[in-house]
Order: C-alpha cells, then structure tokens, then sequence
C-alpha cells in the first residue's frame, strides 16, 4: 500500500474559509497530525486516527507525519492559517531533508487563507500595495535579524504584516519592536489590531502607532502596520493602489 | 430595498481553491462586477446580472458596483487571487472616499487563497520564513520606488513575490528588476517562475537568479525570489525555519 502525506492549510478559523480542496484531503485521511488546537478543528469520524501534538515539537511531529505515510498511511498535517507561511510545511521539508530514504513519498502541500488577508480584509484593504509579512517569534532566529527586517521594511515603506507578535519566549520583543518602528519614523502610520480573526473571539481595533501599545496584543494578535499613505473611509482602512 | 457590495477573491484558478464563504456570496449575488475574465468564472444563472469590463477600468468599475448597491442590488466584485493583495479592494474604496454619499452602504470583503501561496505550495515551502510582495506594475507608483523596496527587501533577505512581472505597459520592468536583484547581491539566489498556478495552463520552474531570463515570465507568472538560505530537498524548495 501507498501512502500519502498533505499538508494543508485549514485557514484562520472559520469553516466558511476553508478551501473545497483542504475539505477533500480531510476527508480521505486515515490520520491528522498536528498541534492540539488545530488538530481539534477536524471532525472526528470512524476511520481516523489524531496525533496531537504541543507547539514546540515541530520537527518531531514532522518526522512521525512521514513515517507514518511511508507505512501507507494517508497522513494530513494540518496548520493554522496556509502551512507555507510560519507554519508546518518548511518542518516538513525540514525533516525530509533529514530522511532521505522517504524522498520518494507523494507530498503535497494545500494552500490556505493566511491571517493577515483575513485581518486586512475586516477593516478594509490595508495591503493593498505592497507588503511585507514577518515573523516576531525569535526562537529560530536572533533578534538582531527581525530587527534589522522591521527598520528596512519601515524604510521600504510596506505595510507589515507581525506574525506572533506576543512570543511566549520573549514577550518583550513586541515592546521593542514598537519602539524600533517610531525609531524609524512610523509613528504616524496606522496600526491593526486583528485578533482571533474570524471567530467568535474576533477583535479588530486601529490606533495610530504612537498611541500603540504593548497590551493589545496577545498570543492570537496579527498586527499589520500599515504603509504610510493608508488612511481611513469611513471605518475602513485601505491602502491607495498608488505610492509616491 | 438595501443593497450590499461584496469584494470577493476567486483565488488563483482552481474551484477547489474558492472557500465556501465566497460560493455563497455568489451564490446569493444579483449582480457580478469585474475585470471580464474572473467574471467569466461565475457560473451564469437566472438573475444573475454580469458586468465585465477591461482591465484598466477600475475604478469606474468599482464605482458602477457602489451605485448598483445603492439602488438595492447585491453586487459582487470578483478578483483573482485575495481582493486586497494588488486587486480590487483598493479601488473600491478609492472610489467610496470620492462618494461620500455612499458611505453607509453594506459592504463586506471577503479573502481569498493569493497567487504567491498557491505558487509556495506547488513547489514546497519557499514563503517559510519572513517575505514580502512587491507589485511590479508601475502603472501608479514611480519606477524609482520599485527599485529602491527591490534593493532594500534583497538587503533584508526576504523572499520577494513578484505580482504582475511583466507589466504591459513596461515590459522592460522585468528585465530591469533582474538587474537590481543581481546588483543587490542575489545571483546564487533560487528564482520560482510560477505560471498560472491551479490552471491548465499551470508551469512552474525554478533556476538561480544568475540564469534567471525575462521571458521566463509574462503576465500570468507569478515571480518568488527566495530568501538567500532557501535550498532544494527532492524536488522541492523550501525556506528553513531558522535565519542567521
């Protein structure tokens, strides 16, 4: 028996934003595979076995998601959001790279709806013109990088995009990353706060960077700082399709 | 009667990439406004209305569906891709701030699954780690702005997609962007020139920047210059989890 391994993307939280082709994948899985909250989001049925798993344990569970569909089982690793951007599909490849001896499995990946177009597309249209998206969780990488990336991306004038601005390791950074961004000239520019989009724990507000702070920000936060010619009609927000 | 405007993303080609929250938007629609080929994707039916217009008209276009949700329609504008990444979102706000009168209008937009994320999962993971996506077409921004966000975002190693690489009213763009990112210090870059992602038309081929070539891409393509630490695994591309 062949298996199979999909990673797939189960979008923001809503049922409504999961795609037909992810529905499909779940649908013929004989084992889901992922963290505990995401995992919980897929129905259980006869047939389905669940590996649930803590945050931390990436390439771990990875490596247990292609052992399990080189025993032919067909194996979904389900993400959050798109599994492309921070999320399980670079630990999938990560741990192949590592196993070379299941290169040859079937993979796919299964795009989804990632938060921060679901968090623009509540309040308007603030990456409308071009962006950037970054990851503020320092655990793999040093805080001098996402530094460096939030004072250039504020120089390129793109809107950004803050994926887990509240990490649980390093609290703080979210502190400093406000401050790095009036440092760098932003503190007119608006901010968005998007959290738990698209479930019933959705809370969107918008200030403008000098009166951002820390506190509104949590674990389930996106935070989009918007590009410096965003401004609101009415209560949207949206970037003009032009720059200077 | 109240009408309601509804700025919906068809995702990249594929039905199985259009989330049920846009097929019931659709699905309830009188009337679908758009560039002519998205609305050519909406199965036509009894009552529906379909209204397609030329590429260049957007804001007239994004202005017809405000008046035709004024006057009790229920008006859908379709994009490809995610309405708010490069599409029409904007535009219609743009035209809402012109139209004040239009301001307490029903009006919803829904996301959708975007070109560079389908193009990520069809060849692995390469938006793994911090990017950003920068529209080449220079129909409303100063070419000058278009270099300088190339320049910066190759000094902050973001993987970098490229929207609309072959603009039609300056195709020279392209070949010029090639030049910045080399100058930029990304030759032994990996390129992905993603065409038509989800389509029968899909192709999708990766080669380093150094032999990178214009007419690798024209207006279907979808360009990802991957980060400097991305690396092949198999067949796939993907960007580790971790940064220097």
């Amino acid at each position: 028996m062949t298996g199979s391994l999909t990673i797939a993307g189960l979008g923001p939280g809503s049922e409504a934003l999961i795609t037909p082709e992810v529905s499909a994948a779940l649908g013929s899985a004989t084992d889901i595979v992922g963290y505990a909250p995401y995992v919980a989001r897929v129905a259980p049925r006869d047939g389905l076995t669940v590996h649930a798993s803590d945050n931390r344990e990436e390439i771990g569970r990875a490596t247990d998601a292609l052992r399990l569909a080189s025993e032919g089982r067909h194996v979904v690793v389900v993400s959050s959001g798109d599994p492309g951007v921070f999320a399980m599909a670079s630990a999938v490849f990560e741990a192949l790279e590592a196993s070379p001896q299941w290169q040859d499995l079937s993979i796919r990946v299964l795009p989804g709806v990632t938060a921060m177009l679901t968090a623009a597309a509540r309040i308007g249209a603030p990456l409308g013109h071009d962006f950037c998206a970054i990851n503020l969780s320092d655990n793999l990488k040093p805080w001098s990088t996402i530094e460096r990336r939030l004072r250039l991306a504020t120089e390129a004038d793109f809107a950004i995009a803050i994926y887990n601005p509240r990490s649980a390791s390093r609290p703080e950074g979210f502190v400093r990353a406000l401050e790095i961004l009036r440092e760098a000239g932003a503190s007119e520019r608006l901010v968005i706060f998007a959290r738990a989009v698209s479930t019933s724990g959705e809370k969107i507000e918008a200030v403008s960077l000098r009166d951002a702070r820390p506190d509104m920000a949590d674990m389930k936060t996106l935070v989009i700082v918007c590009n410096s010619a965003t401004r609101r009609v009415g209560g949207w927000i949206y970037a003009p399709r032009s720059a200077r």
